[in-house]
């Protein structure tokens, strides 16, 4: 076993973990469209430049600059149209000196033509502003302003470069990557698998949500809001049901989940034999097994982190509260990782006034549940207490406020952060 | 037409297209499981309380507190273990005065006991802490400090009261709500339809992502970044395809898929030719038709507001960038809005330093992208500059500085807030 601690504090645990997932796992290819949420598996280069042609950005005539040199309101310069540029077509039109030609916004700039004037700087000779439908060539126009070279076109590779890197292998696609790959013509796209998460709920006392419970029985909610953290996260979860606080029988389970999955999550109990029992478990399914026996942040300090052959192995607190935040904090990162992706997504936050005192313990990261609410001082952030068995806090709650690890606690009134569900 | 306004601010935009949504969409019941994202069609109330029976939070002895009064290391109080509560079992064991049973983690506590003391607060009389397996009743402990009535004890009800409203109708679910709700063993769940959202692409320019671009033509963009966006927002975006710039093809094909769906978006390019024949369509769909013609922010200013029979209609401009961050700003609310959703989900939001000087305009919203960098000095945010027509402003980008209506602009190394993607 390459590294043994007892209790490290979140980012360094993380960081431990991180060292034990050796595997990337692999690419598949799948339509573009259907790729929001997924991650790249290699880096992407535009096959063209964007804009392919130069565009207009607006309603007006394209022309060349120079035509326009000196013009103002009292002292116009006088072009002749000599044509149009159609929508989605090439512009085939020729300019002389002296002419310009109608282009929409979007519209081709024809090859002899070096800028756009809009058409609200313009008018006809017969005094009107140009309505664009209809008119007859050549007529004439008075441009009431000088233009500069470049101006309201869009130059070739403006959007992109031919050959620049446009996404980094790891990205996860988020709608306007979509669309930027779209406008590239690239239909297919490289991902990475999307990482299979075997989750496992166990205890004597546990029964399904289906099942009618009798006193001394509780239903799982584990295993449906780390399914959850998982979707959000790119991952499939993949339910390996309850099993009994049996050693051969979790032993059994969880082999057999490992081996079809590319992470194992089991929500172990918090009693301590039970927490030996999934410990002598992880150890048995492999190296390097167990990393760490726990996590200096409550709740969830008694969080169960170990890997095996490169794949990520947690074993969560029962109770509800602390298994979903343990696992934001360890499994999302995780199923990011088996994704490639290097940099994690940021965190929403919210600042807020704190709504009440919170009292905390130094050397330790607190999470405290909290509800926004909105008042005349600005924006308050509401602790939700309770135990961390209660499911409730979370459903009552917006956010998480941290307190960092080397403070004592917070007072009314103060800034908090507030890290958003 | 109730109401007519040539340009808003996006605030009171949004105010005036809410008021023309008159339908929450019905409800169907589906699998509590499938349900995330999901937004709760009906309040929902506990059909019993949570826990349904006293719980240990820890490994221990449940007794009675009175028989710990005044102990203490130099003076422990002498208890009698006769039985243990076995896990997903009802506790029947009976505790007469002085006596106590093993109860682990999560355990119900029996009805003559009033408090559990944690085992480390324990030795047996021997000596020894207590290894819990395999012990023959009755034997002795000492209890090495006074116990509170209650303390390490979940009361019946203490994460939810039975009958008590658990979540409100308009509720969007998140993981910890889906945990709630199936730890209360409510399995199905009566949520809001998904909202269909129709979308049309329209320019002769534009192509499919599929099709070889020839010079003059632009591939279809927005259809997808507003599909992902309508899909993150909870809703089912149905692709109506490219319409091209004819004012009958446009108004067939905006009928017909308006009729479809409960909400209709078209992207509807940016020149004023086009903008009109968009602005005439909306009209002829129904009443009240265009309730907006323009909003005031940028990129966006051109955007179409309008409602057809409650049902949001919205005239995207034509450039993507504009496309992206106005449906954002009023498509995804309103997405929110025909499931019944109050309160809009809060974004998330970071805090960075500048890192250039952005320059605005009094009397307009400017939205900038902009990326996000780690420094020396904190987080950074790097305005992202480029022409609204440009996709890949966004993809460079990590969200969206906001300049208030009437902030003239802003200056290197001010904070501002960057809202996230």
């Amino acid at each position: 076993m390459p590294e043994f601690f007892n209790v490290l504090p979140p980012d360094e645990a993380r960081e431990l973990l991180f060292r034990h997932i050796t595997a990337v796992l692999p690419a598949e290819t799948i339509h573009t469209s259907q790729a929001n949420g997924r991650v790249t598996a290699v880096a992407i280069t535009a096959p063209h430049a964007l804009p392919q042609f130069r565009r207009s950005t607006m309603d007006g005539y394209a022309l060349r600059a120079a035509d326009t040199f000196g013009a103002s309101e009292s002292l116009p310069a006088f072009l002749q149209v000599v044509g149009e540029v159609t929508m989605g077509q090439a512009a085939t039109v020729e300019l002389g000196v002296g002419q310009a030609a109608i282009v929409h916004t979007g519209g081709m700039i024809p090859a002899t033509a070096d800028a756009v004037v809009q058409i609200e700087q313009t008018q006809t000779v017969s005094g009107e502003r140009l309505s664009v439908i209809g008119e007859r060539f050549p007529f004439e126009i008075e441009v009431l302003r000088a233009v500069a070279v470049g101006q309201n076109v869009l130059q070739v590779g403006e959007d992109v470069r031919l050959g620049a890197e446009i996404l980094p292998a790891g990205h996860i696609l988020r709608p306007q990557d979509v669309g930027g790959l779209l406008a590239l013509g690239l239909t297919a796209v490289s991902v990475v698998r999307r990482p299979r998460v075997g989750i496992l709920a166990t205890g004597d006392e546990v029964i399904t949500p289906e099942e009618t419970a009798v006193p001394g029985q509780i239903r799982d909610v584990n295993s449906y809001t780390v399914a959850g953290l998982v979707e959000q996260a790119g991952g499939v979860p993949v339910l390996g049901g309850i099993v009994p606080d049996d050693f051969a029988a979790l032993e059994t389970a969880a082999a057999n989940l490992l081996a079809q999955t590319d992470m194992l999550v089991m929500s172990a109990g918090s009693s301590v034999s039970v927490r030996d029992m999934t410990v002598q478990v992880i150890d048995g399914l492999g190296e390097p097994g167990v990393l760490l026996h726990g996590v200096a942040t409550r709740p969830g300090k008694p969080t169960i982190v170990g890997a095996v052959g490169g794949k990520p192995v947690l074993g969560l607190p029962g109770n509800p509260v602390s298994a979903m935040i343990q696992f934001d904090m360890f499994g999302v990162p995780a199923i990011y990782r088996l994704q490639g992706v290097q940099k994690m997504p940021r965190r929403g936050l919210v600042w807020a006034r704190l709504g009440q005192n919170i009292a905390s313990e130094s050397g330790r990261e607190d999470y405290v549940p909290a509800r926004l609410e909105d008042s005349a001082d600005g924006l308050l952030a509401i602790p939700v207490f309770g135990k961390s068995n209660l499911i409730y806090t979370l459903v009552n709650a917006d956010g998480l406020i941290k307190i960092p690890l080397n403070k004592g606690g917070l007072l009314a009134g103060e800034w908090v952060e507030v890290r958003l569900f």
